[in-house]
């Protein structure tokens, strides 16, 4: 992609220079190598993690990996599945520890495609990236350092980044010259401290955690299950692991204790004497120790993600929280694809450099909301153990409204539920999304009744794709690849047959969104190309609301809709949260069965903006309104308006 | 497992001696080598297949591979799959072809966890079958062939098999001893020429088939689907193939002609130009041919399997048919799968070597079928067109019963749908299969209101494990490695507490089936085994008519039972096909919620008996008595009896 840019492009000159190879790093990484940058990553390890970190892999995080092609080579570690979590606490009469309660860990009423949590070691989770990038031609370079680095935009405005180099025993140094440089440093971010950016405490208290991975011989009944165990003695947190393992967390020291060091250790057999004292009455061998690891740690959110959107952080670099809520990895990934395919976009001609401004406030709201959650819902269950009838309330109430009668209680476990699965992180309105208060010009932006939010996941769905009979997850046909995806919801063809011509034959016209970034070499693009025929940064999905043997692309898909052969789809297939609907995607999304709806989902699975489908130039001129907020270019009807 | 045998085996002393490296070869093979067997495995092709051949996996085939633990790598290679078959035939008036329907390919009236055809070419399937061997250290000797072969058991009772082999060059030769010698060598097998074993015709006509790969450029619109084509130019069947190919089978000769020669041959190009001009209105040009062939094919079976359970067949050398019907390498795999847990349990000192007895007439009894329905199957359509309604009707009836006022068409087209997925495929009541009408002496066997029928499969039905809340397909949960699978349905704990102990404790007794076979190593047993802490021979799951919350295994659980913890399930899953049950796959079995029952599943997923859950010896006798029947000890309530 560098070749656009006027500086000669040599070894000594990257796109981007990446610092730190686990999740935030390779995820970047590897989209980035995918779209043909040219890529410096290194890490200041000698080998990829072999023992240990992180490895809870939320449900919506496991869509993601879908989404990139990832999930089955982790899936093929066999990895443990956490479906529900169980409490343990003293009893009210007597010693030891009983079993106060279990909850969904993805209750029915997020509508997850995988209702679990995977549990693997990190070290296969970076081995599943590394071999990726490996078939693009990128290698981590190990064990090498940053030592400085400088950005200056009015020195170099194409490769402003100057970054040192050096093998860990200093034998060998390199400076490149990159236009980006990312720290996925972790949190003691060598980049971080060198730009001087601050670190915020949200919960002034520390701890320190033991950790141990092992194989164990015991008689405690929910060892395969990830649980909560308060005891007189103290608390620990059980995680199933693959391979018979389990992983225990036992908090060591607070910086509420009285003789609060956070220099505190701990060696194995303290941590086993107290786990083994803890989960009295029960008993606990060791057959095993994998791991182990004491580490102090609190509750920290870095300032700034980027001054200059040239030096970006992302992962523990930028937040880190207690290992209890599970989410490190996950938010580390998200925090990557967000800047992933900003990057590409800015880079590629399609979007405003501004673009790169709301990685940081997309990613430190989310930040936020995690540690946000992370106390309340911590001082939920230190107030009191819910009654099972709040649990069943919570747990089975379909659709993702809150009920009206839903308590405190209940409201905080469902949002707490739906953040920690990963469906319920969101982006808060701004240039990309397009909240129902936008003031858009066009009345057909966000109509009523939609049930999709701007800035929130595009909600799964069921259909059947036209050419092959295929049943298919909608919101998984289109990879992530850094195209947008316009799903044109188009109802009854019989209502809609006009509309859907009017928006292919406008789409088609020269100064819309869809004409103004057609790919270089679309004389050569083969006929079988699914995907993206005209534009790198566009897939148009079709689908209908009827059964699939009714609809005849030729006949019913006019003709630049009909291009995307295999993305277009009859909204059939039934759906038991919608048992009475016919077209459940339709009726899911809050678009009307007869004049449907055009969705765009930006190209990391977040709802840009929702239009009517219209005859006449409605719809081209909202979503020409749409993308020209932060596209390069500006198209036709907004020309035409001013 | 020669270990038990008196004679030493030496380098040319083998379990068994496969020849032919295709689907049936292969499978036994996987399976033989995975249980420890001695296997000398040759082929005469100098490489595994790269180009052509069978591609078409059927639904109940996909199970399987994935209870081998083999589908993933299967699907790793992105096949296409078949949802829906498209009738394509003259119009009514004018010239051309139109669509006259098109079908489910594995109707929702099939109970399918994957209701769809796989295709992907053989080379690929093959290679995961000799990958997972190379793990097992065998490998497939090529090109190597067969040059004669004697058994006689009177020579030698442990390895009576005397067989020949040679490079197919003549350059270097080989005689070996086996237990058992198979042929998987196709149509011409020299084994069964050998044996002087005839084949019967049942379908008098023969025709000659061209077939071709390759990746098209067309109009025609189901290029994705499969498709039969009938027009006034000849007939076509469409198959669509994994990396955007497809596979077209002409019908270039058929012994009803004039001119009928079965050494009629075609080229390419005359190939092509025929489908060019059935396609008519519509257009095809060929971008790539990958494979092209012309072969002669009747519809063949072979009189006999074996003649003295040493030398068997299996696979094309006992049943050939026309291409059409897609089971050419479905009925391969299920000769190989029945064969190979037999052999294990005669060799393994389990079963009587009568067992072997049973591999012919179950086998050859499918392949009749087969060829049966793929008569029948090819008048229906050749008689009529179904009305849009009779579609309905056939595809959409839940439940496999047939329903009272189904016609004959719909009646033959269910028939012929379960048959074809694979789903119908059933076994005849004999030793293994206790059928209602078993002269059995105990009245606890195949009780009243049962739906599931012995030497039918095991209802597919999901539930979940106690021991993590995980999500389980139930029918999935023990491998095929030769055990039979106990499934104890354990109803309402209130009702059939006593029962579950009394059954638990007669296991346990002496001279009962279950402690007849324990394993020689069982002081050696790790805690962690999952499916065989006891026995090779058994697996039992436990499966309660309640919520999992309200099991604790250690308070509710005979120690028998509970010793395969990750056996134990609580029947509470929604199930969309009995929405009003609370227990599902009690119901879908014919099982009393409240009292259960007790299945026995053959290794290979198929029924072998249901008997009651009572109180008492009921059901130890009743067990006992099954495997009674087979095994080589007898067992205490038999003796008792006596």
């Amino acid at each position: 992609m560098s070749s656009s840019s006027p500086t000669p492009a040599s070894s000594a000159h990257y796109d981007i220079v990446i610092v730190g190879a686990g999740p935030v790093g390779l995820l970047l990484s590897t989209c980035l190598a995918r779209w043909g940058y040219k890529i410096k990553h290194i890490d200041n390890r000698p080998e990829p993690t072999r023992t240990g970190r992180a490895d809870g892999i939320q449900p919506r995080s496991l869509d993601l990996l879908r989404n990139m092609g990832l999930k089955s080579a982790i899936m093929a570690h066999k990895p443990a599945r956490v479906y529900e979590v169980a409490f343990w606490d003293p009893p009210s009469s007597g010693r030891g520890i009983e079993r106060t309660g279990t909850w969904a860990s993805c209750p029915d009423f997020i509508e997850a495609r995988y209702p679990f949590t995977t549990l693997l070691h990190q070290g296969y989770i970076e081995n599943v990236f590394i071999s990726d990038l490996e078939t693009n031609g990128v290698s981590i370079q190990r064990p090498w350092t940053i030592t400085g680095f400088s950005s200056d935009v009015s020195q170099d405005p194409v490769y402003p980044v100057s970054v040192n180099l050096e093998h860990i025993d200093g034998s060998v140094k390199e400076t490149v010259k990159a236009k980006y440089l990312f720290s996925g440093e972790g949190a003691r971010s060598f980049v971080r401290q060198q730009l001087k950016i601050g670190v915020q405490h949200k919960d002034p208290i520390a701890y320190v955690w033991g950790v141990m991975d092992g194989v164990v011989r015991t008689d405690f009944p929910d060892i395969k299950m990830k649980c909560t165990i308060h005891s007189e003695h103290g608390s620990i947190m059980v995680i199933p692991r693959e391979a018979n393992m389990v992983r225990l967390y036992i908090q060591i020291a607070s910086s509420t204790d009285e003789d609060w060091n956070p220099r505190k250790t701990a060696t194995a057999s303290d941590v086993q004497g107290k786990a083994k004292k803890i989960l009295l009455p029960y008993s606990i061998e060791w057959e095993s120790v994998e791991w182990f690891s004491v580490y102090p740690i609190g509750q920290g959110i870095s300032d700034r993600y980027t001054l200059d959107e040239r030096v970006f952080l992302g992962g523990d670099a930028c937040h880190t929280h207690s290992p209890k809520a599970g989410q490190g990895m996950n938010t580390a990934f998200l925090d990557a694809q967000n800047l992933a395919w900003k990057i590409h976009a800015v880079e590629a001609g399609f979007a405003k450099r501004e673009l790169l401004k709301t990685y940081e406030p997309e990613r430190k709201s989310v930040a936020e909301m995690l540690l946000d959650f992370d106390n309340r819902y911590a001082k939920l269950f230190s107030e009191r153990q819910p009654a099972a009838s709040e649990v069943q309330a919570a747990s089975e109430n379909h659709g993702t409204e809150h009920a009206q009668n839903d308590n405190q209680f209940i409201k905080t476990f469902k949002e707490s539920c739906e953040f920690t699965s990963g469906y319920g992180v969101y982006y808060k309105p701004n240039a990309l999304n397009w909240s129902p208060d936008h003031p858009a010009r066009s009345t057909h932006i966000n109509p009523k009744g939609g049930r999709l939010q701007p800035g929130h996941l595009f909600t799964p769905s069921d259909v059947t794709r036209i050419v092959d009979a295929n049943v298919v997850h909608l919101e998984q046909e289109v990879p992530l690849n850094g195209s947008f995806r316009i799903y044109v919801f188009a109802g009854d063809l019989s209502t809609t047959r006009k509309a859907l011509r009017d928006l292919s034959d406008h789409l088609k016209s020269k100064r819309s969104f869809y004409t103004s970034y057609l790919r270089s070499d679309i004389d050569q693009v083969s006929h079988h190309e699914q995907h993206n025929p005209h534009s790198l940064f566009f897939t148009i999905c079709t689908i209908f609301a009827t059964k699939r043997s009714s609809i005849e692309i030729s006949r019913d898909v006019p003709d630049t809709l009909a291009r995307y052969r295999q993305h277009i789809y009859a909204d059939d297939r039934p759906d038991r949260r919608f048992p009475e609907s016919k077209s459940p995607a339709h009726t899911k999304m809050g678009l009307d069965e007869q004049r449907g709806g055009v969705v765009v989902v930006r190209p990391d699975g977040y709802v840009g903006v929702v239009t009517a489908l219209v005859e006449g130039r409605g719809t081209i001129d909202a979503l020409n309104q749409y993308f020209s907020s932060f596209c390069t270019n500006t198209f036709d009807d907004v020309m035409a308006r001013m």
